[in-house]
């Protein structure tokens, strides 16, 4: 499924928060170009400059839209500079984003994916600025693929885009090792240990020298218990019943995670 | 007024926070069920598994829409355990929640209130992942009676819905006592004390061990001078003129406040 | 262009945080007089009572807008109080607003405005609350007027409308001295030196007892090297490349900065 037909809709990721009016002149924008567009925020709380994260949630969340859609991601800590920026297609979306490896999960998980760099002069933008390319570059070319202003071919010249090598898990016979890849806002644990390892080997979880079950639901967990679970993308998660496991395990992004298989006694 | 006629208006109030794509991911789920939808966030900053507080942002904001919202309430400690989630209808409203005691305000304020049990099974919805039923079961099904592709006599079959009393204030001759029930972004105190037994008893607020005066407006208080006047909500508030008044007396939800009639000398 | 046409999309500014259910209450209230409009945030994180900051990013917003916006600017520390609420129309957009300064940059940016008091009675408002007049007022009287049910000419009678002197900058042969207006949510420090005063005299900019140099963009700057750029608000802006400047400096609102020319040895 290589084409893209626009269903009108643009999602937003950026790590520009929302007590600037930074967003909100991005979304005027692209209503200026077409008043009609949905525009929905997927996040503007990414880490400043965390172009990681950034990878994390858009492959997390893309799949949840209905194909058509256009992904406006800005977490551009190049910006300005000669970092390309640039649009890919693929299942069906758009990505538009800096070329950064914010597209890394995307273009990892489909090797059919294509990219073209957008070619700025050409499309008749403005000169950008070179503090804002949301604004000047990434808003305006989002809005008119998502109105079928533009079609994808003609955003600028095929391009190879940047890859990050994906931070893996590693499995040693029944032993598997991984990190947490994000702490959610309740201070639940996402790990990068997929689901389809974890059935139905692991029994302990090992974390900041500690030792957990896994569970199959937060009420599971006792009052006070750190446990593990699914999460709901689908791989391990680490929770504090009705509290915030970050806090109470003192971990945080990179903590290294080990589930092991214990005799039962 | 039992029926129920889709404005396709879903309004949210949630835990989730802005920082993550949770949000993000449930309005992607509703509107490819529906891409005309209007979704409205009314808060994603109740505090983490605060039943309690979103019940009463969830009374204190639902009457300000349009008959015809469909309200999504997400505060859901025990999602993938076995509680309900059920579907009430109040006042040309549809409230979709867990069965939780969020809805509280909802049902005492209306005992004509008809609540539906979610059949999950029955409504063709996937088996739903153990953490987040906001995507997978909330979500999809007001989507659906917001665009009237599900009635509300389709969801489920009747359910007796879970209520918690009242954390009331109390009346012993001309002296009132209450609570600090809600914290605002300001640091407004907003109480339990209703607006009609105010008028023209009470003359002096105590709380935190400090004797306030009424005012009518926050600027008729003096500069750093806390003061009680009337909430937007029409209970009691506490304020302190430009400033934060829980920061001030060091009062938050639960703090006592006490109203009595004082000689005039 | 004194004219008004509306095109159906309401931004918002306010200091409501998003935290509370107030935001949420204001769009329903609109939708209730219109459900087809486009509401915009532009920020709700303006800080408590900062008339002066909601100023400043309202005059960066607007113009991104296409022409026949509705601005709703709701930082209201006299709610309740004698002050007016005021409507303004400048350059074919209309600004909704309390009359205590929040509009000073757009009248002083454009001496053809024209401003109206809202007459609450004669418009048919209810009694509004004494704290809460985003919702009681000026939502509704922004849905009227985005959808064209009230006419600029009706909201009520001209008003002479309360401007804020300009916090300046100030030149005095090559040195430049102003302050630092806002502290964005990366901790890059926008100044009040316009664009237009620094080429290409400028070499050094002093701050905080440091000597900065120039750059073009953020990924000019050495890691860890606080330095100076043109911001997107097209201002002299302090940026610290893949940091916060604010933190790094002990900067903030109102931080004193200076411009001089060094000979080059």
């Amino acid at each position: 499924m290589l084409g893209f037909t626009p269903s009108g809709t643009v999602a937003l990721i950026t790590d520009f928060g929302v007590t600037d009016p930074f967003v909100g002149i991005m979304k005027a924008v692209m209503l200026r170009e077409h008043p009609a567009l949905t525009l929905v925020d997927v996040t503007h709380g990414v880490s400043p400059q965390d172009v990681a994260l950034a990878d994390l949630w858009l492959s997390a969340s893309y799949g949840w839209f209905a194909a058509g859609a256009v992904h406006l991601c800005v977490v551009d800590p190049g910006v300005g500079s000669e970092r390309a920026a640039v649009v890919t297609r693929s299942n069906g979306h758009l990505f538009v984003a800096p070329d950064n490896g914010i597209l890394s999960g995307i273009l990892r998980a489909d090797t059919a994916a294509e990219t073209r760099r957008i070619d700025v002069a050409e499309l008749g933008l403005s000169v950008p600025s070179r503090t804002f390319h949301g604004r000047d570059v990434f808003a305006p070319i989002a809005a008119r693929l998502a109105s079928a202003k533009l079609a994808f071919e003609h955003v600028g010249p095929p391009w190879q885009p940047r890859v990050e090598p994906e931070r893996g898990a590693s499995r040693s016979g029944a032993a598997l090792e991984g990190e947490v890849v994000a702490v959610d806002h309740f201070g639940n644990l996402i790990t990068n240990l997929p689901e389809r390892w974890l059935e139905p080997a692991f029994t302990v979880v090992e974390i900041c020298g500690r030792n957990l079950r896994r569970v199959t639901t937060y009420s599971d967990a006792e009052q006070g218990e750190c446990a593990a679970l699914l999460s709901s993308f689908d791989t391990l998660e680490i929770a504090l019943r009705n509290g915030n496991a970050a806090v109470e395990l003192g971990a945080g992004r990179g903590t290294r995670v080990r589930v092991r298989t214990e005799e039962r006694g």
